[in-house]
């Protein structure tokens, strides 16, 4: 650090962009460190910063950085840091709890009464250096390369989203092929799902869904996907649907193909309220359902890590863009052309 | 068995009512015994069937005698039959299923693929006599009375949807009192609930919840149930709801009092589609749903019989009303009313 | 504080026994918090360090002030605590974990890698004043008891016990009805087992027990325990055996009574190995077994919490002897005779 | 058909060995199907029984036709068989419940209080024709070839060993690469175990686990079975032990590497009571232990079902030897010198 200050991807005013500024580089307090970012990746919801939508309106007060997918190096460690060191390479957990109101104290810190986001509430990653708190710095292994690394965040979702319950040996339908879909499919695929369907418009992001070992992906545009799933699951339906699309009509698609006392886990945030059959869909068929956000904290962050030090998951075919930091811009035009798979920035 | 007839409640033809007519005798089949009734009580499904609602028109064809609710004892056996005696004491799940489909072999009897449903798919326990496959007739012991034995049938729905996960030292909401309602009360309170708070609109019936445990009643129509429940739960909202009412301002309000990583059981059968704001209510605050119908069999039966025979759990609140087998149109006309809780039936 | 001494009992050199002594009142550091002391109650492992025995020796290093049951009030904060108050009736989760190894990070603190026990790695409860840290502080509700409150931490025992799976609707055997066993007693009675059995060779013991709500209490030196608990369960034996006895005998009869598919809690600490016939008793049977050590933090607390704050679960009968601080010497001679229940201590 | 007579492999009497005899072509009774067999595989139990081991004496009334792995084609259904026909392809659950105790009754139908056992107490499969009830046949999928089918029933252990809890993104030591072990590692693999460790002291059954997907494979006679496990691991240990040997050492030795809050399956059979430092191993922390006998039915054979289906799992390398029939003793040879793995024999 000869520079006191750093390049950062800024949400300077309300409205749609961002700008690349020169910043100080922040310190470290109490219980966090100092993060030289490697590489950073780019969420749904930078986007909806990005374009600044009614979620953004409600929850960011520019000026912030933005970003909250990470891997980087600890350069300085505040007062009070135990289990991290310089050097330590390093990712964040974004959903920073405050370790005492009753859903930290009782394993869902994860939807922490008093939760800040990194990049929502604090400044965030798309940045030369980040401070993050010692609380949800989390220590990779060296041989995890840092593109990895950095999209084991969503990848956590799509673990929270598969293994609600045990899928190993089971049938499986992923409603939506986004970023996080695709790495359910890996999920799933690693986890022992013998079928695998996989629904999205987007042929393009089913092609990758194919590569991260879906058995059957299917364009609702194009195929009737209530015959095809019926077909091959000997009109038993699946035993599992996991919902990421955020979309109405596929959720009630998914409620249709999920088999009597099967499992449906919901990840896909949706637009507006939803309509739904709950006695044919939920009630009469002995349904369980999982509403899925963030990750368990850690245990969802060891399985991601074991999958990726031992190479059991290979996250290759997600990972279709890398960009510079400063090219941010081009990568929220891809992300809103649907065409792209996890776009990562190195900084 | 001096007579070749018995009297039977039938539903004879289309339309509003029902009959007491002389039918004949059945015999027992293969897995079959005959049971001379003893009580039967009347379930909300018998009042569509008696009104002929939508739901009627498309499950039932007449003739056929109603009812499935029932205390008997076993005067005959048919062939192949090896668990039970005459003599023997008997209730009877109401889920026939078929043994073979995916559901069945894998612990989800009760939601077979080739269900029948005593009462509606076959002759039912409106009658001084009903033929009940082994493989559903439950022996009772013969220190519970016949009244709360047939109303196991019933605190069976109570006890899966308590039971769902574990209530032991957690707060619970029951959206709706009616007599499954009530009789969730005390599964719940017996279970370990600390705080017990019930809904419902009607007066008499939170006064039978009352006498089951319940530790707070609220009527909505004169409370501020949100304010109420959030000033007793220190602002963390319940841990568990269990809708048991069917109505969908009543199922928003459960999920606007229940705490970030709870539970919400799901039983009451709704008129028409639902509209839920599934991110805010069930997304975003990482909640599981079960929906809940028949009962498990049997570890369900198991838990009732234990409740009653260790008069653990005090059925007398909930049974309001009897009446003769002859007299069942005032227990239908007293149903409709609502000031009642369960109305049994003796022959 | 108008005195910078107080009098606390000291575990001052190896050996039996302990002093009461004068010794500064310490200060809380950063993230800790000063407790005046209102009731503090004995533990087995207290009694362990006073007589000095094998475990003591490696675990305690005089001088050291015992105990770690205990209920205050909270005198001075230090630096960065943010969840508490001068003013706070507080107890104390006693095992204080890192927060960065993996069994802390995946819901296990309660068996951290580096755990520190207060009373055993840090100067305890047995005075006037105590040092807590934040991180194991349980702000109590005014409305329990101070000797309620204290007992809160075996009570926690006790729930993890019981409630390792569910007990509502089922059969529950205690072996061995000490003082964690008979709070246990209370919990299964309170969370719905419908009967309980309790052994033990302590008549006095078993007395409270049955006080506590067992159904069943039996002395093997007097009763044939396989014989009358298959009776009562119709052949079948029970469906839930907590072990808390330490006692290779008991809990071989333990293994025999639990019926096949039943679940088998271990608590109960032994001294020496134990051999079991595993084939026979676990294997065949498909029995799950549970170790339990320490409380779930915290939703065990919760739990425990609610059963106090809302009177389903009256410790009194536990509760046997209350000292004062100084008559300590009392209170662990009365546990040596086992003439007693809990013990408690006030300030 | 054209002969009333077929071969079959005999336990003829007491004492070592078995007989190729030619016995009449049974017929099916009411609920069972006649099958043509045409692939059997040999358990460990049947080489019990052929050695008329002390287990064998106890349990086996000679003349009885031993094997119960199989698969075949039903040549003949008797009455009120409805799930079935001739020429389905099927394999059988070796466990035949009575359907009525409390375990058939609460979804243990594999621990039965009145199993009877095929080829234990029923005639068996190592014959050209065997009976088998309906409620344990299982009907295969034309695509899954008959070798593999057989070997289902084995796989089926394996699978309720491995997946009594999740695997997926943890760690796992099998304790013993027998065939049920061998399989296990495959299960393990395909459910997203993503370190396994395979002990035993016989280095061709070791290179059976590599191919099936161990990552370490340790022979305790030449490596330093915890130094590797521990270095492996982070000094964590790993998260999940499965005893798949019956040998008490290698019992303890999987005890002392299982991280603080892991879980334990046992499944290997004991020759005598084991000891215990139940304190230290168990207790302390805070594990759970599953006892393994049989299949869950069915919910174990959909998930084998699936995997072979899907060819998710290849079981060739653990099928090594194939024999006739006629040629069962060469099989019975080679499982005692331990030098194979699953031995198939062809009818």
């Amino acid at each position: 650090m000869t520079s006191s200050t750093m390049k950062a991807v800024v949400k300077s005013k309300p409205g749609l962009g961002a700008e690349l500024l020169n910043v100080d580089i922040p310190e470290p307090g109490e219980n966090e460190v100092l993060v030289n970012v490697k590489v950073t990746s780019i969420c749904g919801s930078d986007l909806h910063i990005y374009k600044w939508n009614s979620w953004a309106k409600e929850h960011v007060k520019p000026p912030q950085i933005m970003g909250h997918e990470v891997a980087g190096e600890i350069v300085d460690v505040g007062k009070g840091v135990s289990s991290l060191h310089v050097g330590d390479f390093i990712s964040a957990e974004t959903h920073i709890p405050c370790g005492y109101c009753k859903q930290c104290r009782t394993g869902n810190r994860h939807i922490c009464k008093n939760l800040n986001i990194l990049g929502v509430d604090t400044n965030g990653t798309f940045a030369e250096y980040v401070v993050i708190p010692e609380v949800v710095a989390w220590k990779n292994d060296p041989s995890i390369p840092h593109l990895y690394a950095s999209v084991q965040e969503p990848l956590g979702n799509a673990i929270d989203t598969v293994l609600a319950e045990d899928v190993s040996g089971k049938s499986v339908a992923i409603i939506g092929a986004g970023p996080i879909g695709m790495l359910a499919v890996g999920v799933a695929r690693v986890s022992g799902a013998t079928d695998i369907f996989v629904t999205d418009l987007n042929d393009y992001r089913l092609e990758i869904a194919q590569k991260m070992g879906a058995t059957v992906t299917l364009n609702p545009n194009k195929s009737d996907v209530l015959t095809e799933i019926f077909a091959v699951t000997n009109g038993d339906g699946v035993d599992v649907v996991l919902e990421m699309s955020g979309n109405e009509a596929a959720l009630i698609q998914g409620c249709q193909i999920l088999t009597p006392g099967g499992r449906l886990s919901l990840l896909g945030v949706f637009d507006h309220p939803v309509t739904l059959e709950l006695n044919k869909f939920i009630i009469f068929k002995g349904i369980r359902v999982y509403g899925i956000t963030g990750r368990k904290m850690f245990s969802t962050w060891y399985k991601a890590a074991n999958f990726l030090k031992s190479k059991t998951l290979d996250l290759s075919p997600v990972i279709t863009h890398q960009f510079k930091l400063k090219e941010f811009e081009q990568g929220f035009d891809l992300m809103q052309s649907g065409m792209c798979g996890k776009i990562v920035l190195s900084i």
